[in-house]
């Protein structure tokens, strides 16, 4: 699935599916996470217009996708709460930070970002495939399936961006997203370990 | 003008018509602004869907301007740059700070937002005014003129959220909006002697 070196732990689906609740919370939690980062991005390289554009593109989407899972938290009853910890998106950065040192700090925050959304991208997949097959709350399962798509997207724009800011050598960018794909497998199986397994990238 | 006690000095058309295109570089720092703020504030309160749903809004919509400022600066051959210490929006925290004990801190950081809001709308209408009777630039003219309606609506949208944050007590919070609106016209007053006139709000 897109660049990912580590399919998701086969187990997280049955978290997933026992405990939608908590997906969709954690989901509403990533989404704003989302859209505050690609601002913030966009915020600190004002003079780079291509990239701002496609960030502050993708915050507004994120802020309108945030928007629907709060639709759904709303319509079952729920709150977001505080968010947890996020150690994922923590440790990945810090592995981009150790990992990346050949490319520029700002192609590792968008390869972060690129890893960040091709996660996503395979877990919706993963629940819009188990959830259609138990057929089980059809309206989440084609708005899963519409974010697939999106997040799919949104983790080309990134790499595109990365391709960019680092003068158009693709090859390098793509042995630095190899690298950090890598890393982020590592992360993903260690927080497998953990109790937080209804988490969007947990 | 809204809640504002100051109105903006005579002297500032005259700066910010002789610079358009320093207000629009100021503009569009404050649209991004305005954004990172409204979703910051949405994400420090999520269990307030309200809140978050007006706030989630409005960033969508500042990140619109902000898009439409880009498409003008990018036309006028402008970059947006680095943007200056926001000596305004700081000053305005801390008299917020200083001077709304008696409200909680929510309260005080939405009537922050209506102040800013209502500041850029007064300068948003004193720059259309001008701009038309000098019969100048009339495409900014009527995007200034829409950005006027929008920061009223703006300005209402926090004070509504400020009343309901402080549990419907509206005559406190006018009162605490007139205390912060008092401070807002000294910060403009002193900032009007120094070197940046051409901005939205110094």
């Amino acid at each position: 699935m897109l660049c990912l070196t580590e399919p998701t732990d086969p187990a997280w689906i049955e978290g997933a599916l026992a405990d939608l609740d908590a997906v969709l919370v954690d989901h509403g939690h990533c989404e704003m996470k989302a859209a505050s980062n690609a601002l913030a991005l966009a915020a600190r390289h004002p003079d780079d217009v291509v990239l701002v554009r496609a960030l502050t593109d993708l915050a507004r989407e994120e802020i309108d996708h945030f928007q629907r899972v709060l639709d759904f938290a709303e319509k079952r009853g729920l709150s977001l709460g505080t968010p947890a910890v996020d150690a994922y998106a923590a440790e990945l950065r810090r592995a981009a930070h150790d990992e990346l040192r050949a490319v520029p700090p700002l192609v590792q925050r968008l390869l972060v970002g690129a890893l960040i959304e091709a996660r996503s991208c395979e877990r919706f997949k993963i629940l819009v495939t188990a959830m259609a097959e138990r057929n089980v709350e059809p309206e989440l399962v084609a708005f899963y399936d519409e974010l697939f798509e999106c997040e799919a997207r949104h983790f080309r724009t990134y790499f595109d961006l990365a391709v960019r800011a680092a003068g158009g050598d693709e090859p390098v960018v793509r042995r630095a997203l190899g690298a950090l794909s890598r890393r982020e497998g590592a992360i993903v199986r260690a927080l497998a370990g953990g109790d937080e397994r209804a988490t969007v990238h947990g």
